[in-house]
């Protein structure tokens, strides 16, 4: 046998173990108090701020090899854990550990006309496997959100962060065990062999559900090959449609704060769709203003009947997804031929109607099919924590169990409870 | 290019017409207002009372095929319409179009120190594929749940019943128009090729989740060919834990109701489970009534020491889903013992636990990890129309998206929406 042969089979035997463990594990943590729950949440938060020298120089390692390896600036920056990320990362764990928690809330507990009592009972779904690239602060956000809603947690970071992603993993199980719960309720994957993530998204006895955070390459190769659920954040192709019956001062203000807020998040407007009778009065009060921010426009034939000197776009345009200061804009007719645009080349995240138009606004909320929809907003405030999620794992584009920002809740299930008294079914 | 080639791309061809075609009908059936789609259930149901010779004599055609091919006595049994079978499909539509629409709801809708509202509304999944086996009174049942669902259906069904679908699919096109809604709406796959289904679970840009109605084999096959969503029931290996605070009246009264009400249904009983404490006095009663239904009794060394005249069980009847006259039985030490055979053998269909312990009780909802779980009844009450949830199509395994009975809500999503009056993100 060769050499490889045999290290890809060490890589199952080690993956097969590690879903063995979280499996056993995932009944310890689901049915623990939430009291030691929240304990072992502050109890990681504050090993997180003890070892902030020993994080920071095992960082150092990564981001020493990184440098040798050639790894951009971008990449090298989102690698980075210094003090104040260190402070953030402790910060956002005691946040976790003041939410409520999910766990074994029952709703609907109703009588039926048999006599029996059936309501439905908030449960964790069991082993999450998380797959996720550079930033390391997403190890203890994710171990953190995982324990919190009850659930065994596997991770798998990005081989550029094994060093800085092991020492936090000290950090979680000093906490772990403070609380007395076990270490294999977060298990963080010691190999940056890449044969680990194939084993961990086909485990379907083992991992109920894979959530893989990362660009869209990372996800769409996960989605294609799993065998075990995915809870993914494909892509943001987010719109805002500026209606004939929009306060102009409003449309403005969202308009600029949607795409100028911050570029290269996935609630970022990437087109912005402009009604005819009005585009004359808006437009050019919006290329103004985008031209001091340093936003290039692209634009419909129509659209540069009034902005004759921006870049003509290309059916690319609408499909783009820039994550950029650039932005497509477009003169649609009516409120139908915006929806039938977003329907045709959206991504189903985020889209937006500016109008003062109870009914407009009606049908744009009801008929636009994307996981948030929004009135006179900035698409800008898709997000957990703008939602009150209080923390979010990413936001699912799928429509099937959770749908926009996942927060604790879309780590949980239901299932159905039966109270009876000696009743059978006749 | 071969005949046989030549097919294969037609059938392909043909699906992705039909995917198309309902893509589009489910945006005008997703916003359909509720009356309007009661007003569509309610003329499908007159036309299928009307229809009653016509789809008898469609339904003689399937019969004598079917006998000419040998089909066995119970798959003919299924694939029969008679007047009662037809009167029921008819009134099962108006008990539908009786159940509250679950589309356009809109719950949680707070405002956030930010300024906005976030809330979420319920709203159709979109396309609905169904692939099912012998039983024609599914296409009415699926084409009923869809539509009040608001989402646009294509249907599969068993090629041994392409008559009596082909002359429901007539009776619900003539009801949709009735209403004006488009025939779209509801497509029943109009070719007996096998290759259909495999382009159907394969359009992902067509279809947002397939549900399986038929044997494990043909939910088995479909999961791990799809690459679009399924909705699936895999299998119950249903148990009752009588605990040894138990009832014992009850626990007799459920244990025996469990097993015997109906053989071949997922939620009924397949292995008994028996405190040690109470096994000498409950067992003996038990088995005489067994005896006396005629059930065939299999058991571990400890309950044939009780009953010394039973079938040994092996580790196979721990697994075994009967769908028969047989019933596993095991002596366990304790409460924790049982909730350790569960997690091992169990499908998470259903488990119940005798007991009058509320302690013990709690624990058992608490850690069972089943979609349903029940205190003191029936496992045979785990039924979307026991429930409350008026109709199902089906009773999901999953853990994701949908748990247990699936009925309407099932069939929906939510999606997040935000009102703003001009609110930027700062």
């Amino acid at each position: 046998m060769s050499a490889k042969a045999e290290a890809v089979i060490d890589i199952a035997e080690y993956m097969q173990s590690v879903g063995r463990r979280a499996r056993s594990a995932a009944r310890a943590i689901g049915r623990a108090r939430t009291g030691m729950k929240n304990a072992a949440l502050l109890a990681i938060a504050t090993a997180i701020e003890k070892a902030t020298e020993t994080l920071k120089a095992e960082n150092f390692r990564d981001l020493d090899a990184g440098r040798r390896h050639g790894l951009d600036a971008a990449l090298l920056d989102r690698l980075e854990l210094d003090d104040a990320r260190i402070a953030t990362m402790a910060a956002g764990l005691r946040e976790i550990a003041a939410l409520p928690d999910p766990v074994g809330s029952i709703s609907n507990l109703n009588y039926r006309p048999s006599g029996i009592q059936v309501g439905r009972m908030r449960v964790p779904l069991g082993v999450i496997g998380i797959i996720y690239e550079s930033r390391p602060n997403v190890t203890a956000d994710a171990a953190g959100l995982c324990l919190k809603s009850g659930n065994a947690a596997i991770l798998r970071g990005g081989s550029e962060a094994i060093h800085s992603n092991q020492a936090l993993s000290h950090c979680i199980h000093a906490g772990l065990a403070e609380a007395g719960l076990p270490a294999e309720v977060v298990q963080v994957i010691e190999t940056t062999d890449r044969a680990a993530v194939g084993e961990l998204i086909r485990m379907r006895e083992y991992v109920d559900v894979i959530v893989p955070r990362g660009g869209k390459g990372l996800i769409e190769r996960i989605s294609a090959e799993a065998r075990v659920p995915v809870i993914k954040h494909l892509h943001g192709v987010c719109h805002t449609y500026i209606d004939d019956m929009a306060d102009l001062d409003k449309a403005v203000r969202v308009a600029l704060n949607a795409k100028t807020q911050r570029y290269g998040t996935c609630n970022t407007m990437e087109t912005l769709l402009v009604a005819a009778g009005v585009a004359g009065q808006v437009l050019p009060r919006l290329a103004e203003q985008y031209a001091a921010a340093g936003v290039e426009l692209r634009g419909c034939e129509a659209t540069r009947a009034i902005l004759p000197d921006i870049t003509p776009a290309t059916e690319e345009d609408w499909e783009a997804e820039y994550l950029a200061p650039i932005l497509a804009v477009r003169i649609v007719t009516d409120l139908d031929a915006a929806m039938d645009h977003i329907a045709r080349y959206g991504s189903q995240h985020t889209d937006a109607i500016i109008t003062e138009s109870i009914t407009r606004a009606q049908r744009f909320l009801h008929e636009v099919d994307s996981s948030s929809v929004m009135v006179n907003a900035s698409s800008r405030f898709a997000d957990g924590f703008e939602y009150g999620l209080g923390a979010e794992i990413g936001i699912s584009t799928d429509k099937l169990h959770a749908r926009g920002p996942v927060g604790l809740e879309g780590l949980t299930t239901q299932k159905f409870i039966v109270l009876g008294d000696g009743h059978i079914r006749t």
